[in-house]
C-alpha cells in the first residue's frame, strides 16, 4: 500500500469509529500532536488521550484534499464528532508520516483551539 | 512555472517582506482565509487585512513540508514575524490553489488563535 492509501485506510477506520483498528495502524512509537494541545507518544499515550475526550457516538472525518510526497501525506479536513446527540465540527489540516512498516509514525493536526472549545462546549 | 514553484516564489516574496511582489502574485478575486479569523477577498481586501497587523520589520516563513497535486499546493510551516524587535512564531499548515494564469486564487492557513494572540501580545 502507498502512504496515501494507508492514511486513507486510517481515516476510514476512524470513520467506522473502530478505535481498535485505528490503534492497530499506529507505530509503537507514534507521536500524535494535536498542535494546540501538545503531543502524546506511543499507542498507550494515544489511548489515554482518547479517554480524555467525551464518548464519541459517531465520527466523520471529511477529507477535502489529500496528497502525498514519498512517505508524507497531507490533508485538509473537517473532522466531525457526534457527542451527546450533536455533531461537532473542527476545520483543520493534518500531516502524516508513514514508516517503512506501513504504520502511522507521526501525525500532526493544526486547528484553532477556540473553535475546538466552542464546538465541544 | 509549476504550482509548486509559484507558491515557493510567493513565500519567497513574503520572506523578502516585499508586499508589492506578494500582491502582484495574487488573483484579482483571491480568497485569503486565515481560518480562525475568516476570509478576505480581492487584493484590496488582502491589503486592508495587512494594515490591521502591526508593522512587520521582518518576515520568515519557514517551510517544513511542501507538496503539490495539480494546481493545489499544501505546506506545513512556521511563520515568523519580527515586530517591535521580537520574533513572533506561528505554527500552521496552509493550502494554496493556483489558477490558470499562475496566480494565487485561494489561500487557507490553519492555526491556533490562542497561539496567535499569545505571540502578538
Amino acid at each position: 500500500m502507498t502512504a496515501l492509501a494507508i492514511v486513507e485506510a486510517f481515516i476510514a477506520a476512524w470513520n467506522r469509529n473502530d478505535l481498535d483498528a485505528v490503534y492497530a495502524m499506529m507505530a509503537p512509537d507514534i507521536i500524535w500532536d494535536n498542535i494546540p494541545m501538545g503531543p502524546v507518544t506511543g499507542i498507550a499515550g494515544c489511548q489515554a488521550l482518547m479517554t480524555q475526550f467525551p464518548p464519541m457516538e459517531g465520527i466523520d472525518f471529511v477529507t477535502h484534499h489529500i496528497m502525498a510526497n514519498g512517505n508524507v501525506v497531507m490533508t485538509e479536513r473537517t473532522d466531525k464528532f457526534l457527542v451527546g446527540g450533536r455533531w461537532r465540527s473542527i476545520r483543520l489540516m493534518g500531516i502524516f508520516e508513514v514508516n517503512a512498516a506501513g504504520q502511522i509514525q507521526h501525525w500532526r493536526d493544526y486547528f484553532d483551539m477556540v473553535e475546538f472549545q466552542r464546538e465541544f462546549a
